[in-house]
């Protein structure tokens, strides 16, 4: 990489994009330009110090660019990764922060595009929000087919992502989109349910809905940004399904412990969960970098 | 109700009959008398200032009581409540606090017998970990056939219940139990079931398992205490089944919404969730008391 400040380009300055030009200027002492197709974005941007300049086009934006973060709304990612890809050259690394990689199918094919998810955010949109700090101990999925064709690239990605505070996690696309059918899309689709379920439910009885702790954990994400989310499952369709169809077994399965009313097998059931939250956890606190 | 301070006896001196004698003190100047199987529960208790006196046996505890709560194990409660309203007068309402409420079948023909259950606790045990505000605004289940046959002493616990801060619910024993199968039980039964998904989905990805924001709140409950847990899944076995059973049917439309990649039909599920979510939160901020 060129010495001095890296430059980095950020396409879309929301929560996400802001809170990367914020830690790329404070942590990497990165030069940081930013795009947005709402003008209001960037100038917020400007005035919190996420961005030093803001570009009027995208080709402005990324030109001289080393890293260029595309963080769109989901929906505008493909189309403003492949504009990025033709505007820079053969020494720029260019990603993106959408929940689903699959979906990005042209861009995979471009030795210069190593599609990225940090598993960071809040409930909150807009570069209002953006924080510093936002990525401090997060994982950050970086996938493509690996070994990399720019091993170099990579590199370069890798090192500003580990001091943006992240800790890179390499794997590929498709194994990117089933661990997130799991471990995010299905919690949703069953915050949905149940959100829907326990005010039926409440209707039936003629008792006055309520959520206690307990409920109102469980549908904390339900209902959430229908944009977003209509984006997400139809991006992740396939793999939600099969999420979906392996819990569905594993409901079935409590389900016939219960209706044998098998003390033992409830005990073991329950005990396997405990450890598998805990291995879940403790995975969390190590440090979870597992570069390719 | 006799004047003077009201007697209280707490039989089970954990966290939840350790936090009724501290608000029944603090809160409606009562003088509480306790009992524990556990003589350092008593002992503590004291301490705490939860009891004013510890009894050695139940019989002693609830001599001269006006308000007995039986706060003991799930699996004790039954033996507990019935030996409370054998050794009592008619002057003397019994109530406790488990999870299930169908379960105390004998106790439910009894008139001085309300079933109760405080939407409130905590993932600590132990009267150490009691606090005089734990149901300062918690909606407080008691469960009876409506109309009560002894509604002066349906009164006395009422109001004492809304001096410890809560706010009483009535609703069949039925009725109840249905809908802590849907609101709580059956989040338990999903929690339990998505960590063991999800360890097994990174470990057949070959990939480190972690827990993001996300995962992390939708397991929070995984695995919780064992004893406790297989009690509850015994006791509400059927209408835990009839809540999974609707729960598939819920997942198995949300997955035909995927498979049919209908993006309007999942916007228009998404809002019905979010919907859902809002009146379960605002009946919570409203005040909940819907008595009998």
């Amino acid at each position: 990489m060129p010495t001095g400040r890296v430059k980095v380009a950020v396409l879309g300055v929301g929560l996400i994009g802001g809170s990367i030009g914020l830690a790329a200027r404070a942590r990497a002492g990165a030069e940081v330009c930013g795009y947005d197709t709402d003008p209001a974005a960037c100038a917020t941007a400007l005035e919190l110090g996420a961005i030093d300049r803001a570009a009027p086009d995208i080709a402005t934006a990324v030109a001289g660019a080393q890293v260029v973060f595309v963080a769109t709304p989901v929906g505008a990612l493909a189309d403003t990764v492949s504009r990025a890809l033709a505007q820079v050259g053969a020494d720029c690394v260019v990603s993106d922060v959408g929940s689903t990689k699959l979906a990005l199918e042209d861009a995979r094919r471009d030795p210069r595009f190593f599609g990225g998810h940090p598993i960071a955010g809040a409930e909150t949109t807009g570069v209002a929000h953006a924080r510093e700090n936002m990525f401090e101990g997060a994982s950050w999925y970086l996938t493509a087919d690996f070994p990399a064709k720019d091993p170099d690239l990579l590199d370069r990605l890798l090192g500003l992502i580990r001091r943006l505070g992240a800790h890179p996690r390499t794997v590929s696309a498709a194994a990117h989109d089933r661990l997130m059918a799991c471990t995010s899309h299905l919690p949703h689709v069953f915050a949905n349910a149940l959100a829907a379920q326990a005010l039926a439910a409440y209707e039936r009885e003629g008792s006055e809905p309520i959520a206690g702790p307990s409920l109102r954990d469980a549908i904390r994400v339900a209902g959430a940004n229908t944009a977003v989310w209509t984006d997400i499952y139809l991006a992740n369709g396939p793999a939600l399904i099969a999420a979906i169809d392996e819990m569905m077994g594993r409901l079935t399965h409590a389900r016939e412990l219960l209706a044998a009313e098998d003390a033992k097998a409830l005990e073991d059931w329950n005990e396997h969960a405990r450890a598998a939250r805990e291995a879940l956890l403790e995975g969390e606190q190590a440090d979870p970098v597992a570069d390719a």
